[in-house]
């Protein structure tokens, strides 16, 4: 046996013996509600959705048939991006296949190796790795911490300074400070990147988001990054900020200039989502007043966005608690260290808008036994 | 103004005094022939993909709604996995969201800190990045140069050592040694890794790529990785290997656990495409047959797969023969320094199955005026 093949053996061995190893979890049908998945405004299924995906589809082939700057571009990408910059209020916007390729574009062609990133404990893969892959210095500082932003700021020895955080947390669904963080990244001559992709479609009165909600969005030294694939319940992401950003992504990103441009199927489906969000931003209340409602079954606070975490005493009780939820018809997902970041084993579930009040009532029933 | 604002001005004014600003490029309507994508087979607009991406579409749902591991998981993608392991002889394929993504995977999960990347010179960012990214020692080798190769592994102290090149390689279309070097990575136990982007659809009697083409698909030491937006017409990737190297990606690869889960739309796209390749593996030899055509009318050799680089005196003549192209509806690429690896200035086309005998006849006329 080869070296590699001991390598990989020893390894899935490991993972076996500590109860570690991971396995592809299927979709859920019509038989179960999915309080796991990252569908907010509950549009995968939306008819308006379905017939502007496959619109697209018809009109414009299944992928794009090369990268945006070959011949992969078409009237679809840019009528997106039009719509995106203006919902969420921003000069521009730039689409990538996935959420994860945007971040990785946005920390990569904003950071080189005379700029300090400086990045959130609780930040997500894409965005560590886009820190990682743009030789940038990198401070990560513990979860919320302004004093430890601004003295990381303070300190800092390069040209240039990039913040970076998430808004509302994928993990933990929390928020971060993200008025004063802009504050602080206008007093020290940084630029503040945040993560919208649980914000989207979820946060302020039409689900523009905690940036633009905020009042924020469109100031020249704030980036925003968002993922297609979860209130927009298509693929894709996008990067938004000034036309001075957007261009020098389309020169310098990498994950954008090396791939083929989104499907424009996804790019279909995305726009149609935000179309139909556009006709009713009621979708972000209604999502924000069922995750009330789950909140108070598990006797938490009422989170910001649609992710709830609920603390549990272990990682059993943790697993058990899935258990019986999954027994009563309701998916929700759950971390176990060493995937949490501080170790504690929680609960996670999601709120999605399109439930019905006898769905969201069962769920609450379910959710106050396991969370007892 | 920040110091963003100003150093974002400072590079968009040197790209521009360089005469070398990117722009994104408008795909190819009916009225122009698109010899520069990389849809080989011509399947993008193809009935029998279309009806089964939409019949994805209308049975799944729009997106994912979750990363393959929360509920993101689709029986297409399995159907998809098994299809592409079947077609690439091997024993198990992971589907991913982008080519990219899958090889961003495949590096660094296969590769860490006490492993030797003995890389191609002219390998593909996403290759790079991955590399980057995995914390391994990287060595380049110069493009194509097996005794380089070998003294690379010989003198490694790592461990692990893992060989990546191209199977066809994207810029010059030429193709690496790739049985010399599987016997080589056996001979080291080293692991070979192969991107069959340019080669899946359009190499091997049934399109079945080089690797399985040379009969080495299926050696525990050889992985496969592939995009599904070039010959397969839609978007995404995987990458192909042991069912232990699956499991060891489903557990470690960051860009696979978090990251939504394929649009099952483009797993049905990129399904629907292999299937036609399935029943009509003489497509395979058809875009081969075009190539031929093409490289004919350039005065160069006929490659193996279906790039054509064509080098050119100097970057304004390969600038003028894109412009006399297109102005007779050829849309052809250039590369010129310093976007190619050894600075020359050269054409770039694709040939695609589907074109009729008068369209290629046309497309043959217009290069060879503008190759003379
Ligand atoms: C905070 C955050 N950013 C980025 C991403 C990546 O987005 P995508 O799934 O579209 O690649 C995700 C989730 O997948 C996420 O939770
Ligand atoms: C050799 C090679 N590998 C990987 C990729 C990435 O594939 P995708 O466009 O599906 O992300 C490409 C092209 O984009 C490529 O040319």
């Amino acid at each position: 046996m080869s070296t590699f093949e001991q390598y990989l053996q020893s390894q899935a061995a490991e993972r076996d013996a500590a109860g570690l190893t991971r396995r592809v979890v299927a979709g859920v049908g019509h038989q179960a509600i999915d309080l796991a998945g990252n569908d907010y405004l509950g549009l995968r299924r939306d008819p308006a959705v379905i017939d502007a995906a496959v619109a697209a589809l018809e009109y414009f082939g299944s992928g794009a048939g090369a990268s945006r700057l070959v011949t992969g571009t078409w009237p679809i990408h840019e009528d997106l991006e039009t719509a995106l910059a203006e919902h969420l209020q921003m000069e521009s916007a730039l689409v990538f296949s996935t959420g994860y390729q945007a971040n990785l574009a946005a920390m990569t062609a904003l950071a080189d190796d005379d700029t300090l990133i400086v990045s959130d404990a609780h930040n997500h893969a894409s965005i560590i790795d886009g820190a990682r892959l743009s030789r940038a210095a990198v401070e990560v500082v513990p979860h919320g911490d302004l004093a430890a932003y601004e003295r990381a700021l303070q300190e800092r020895t390069q040209a240039r300074a990039v913040i970076v955080v998430e808004s509302i947390y994928s993990v933990f669904g929390d928020t971060s400070p993200v008025a004063e963080l802009a504050d602080l990244a206008a007093r020290y001559d940084a630029l503040l990147v945040v993560d919208e992709a649980h914000g989207l479609g979820v946060v302020g009165d039409h689900g523009e988001g905690r940036v633009a909600s905020l009042g924020l969005a469109g100031a020249p030294h704030i980036v925003v990054t968002v993922s297609l694939a979860k209130a927009l319940s298509s693929q894709g992401g996008a990067v938004l900020g000034s036309d001075l950003v957007r261009s020098h992504l389309i020169n310098t990103a990498r994950p954008f200039i090396y791939d083929t441009g989104l499907a424009p199927v996804s790019a279909g489906g995305a726009l149609g989502a935000l179309d139909v969000l556009i006709e009713r931003p009621s979708l972000a209340k209604e999502v924000r007043e069922i995750m009330g409602e789950l909140a108070a079954a598990c006797g938490v606070p009422t989170p910001a966005g649609a992710v709830l975490s609920v603390a549990m005493p272990g990682p059993r009780e943790a697993l058990a608690a899935v258990d019986v939820c999954a027994a009563h018809g309701v998916r929700i997902g759950c971390f176990r260290p060493p995937s949490t970041p501080d170790g504690s084993s929680r609960l996670r579930l999601t709120a999605h808008a399109g439930l019905s009040a006898k769905d969201v009532e069962h769920c609450a029933r379910v959710l106050r036994t396991v969370s007892r």
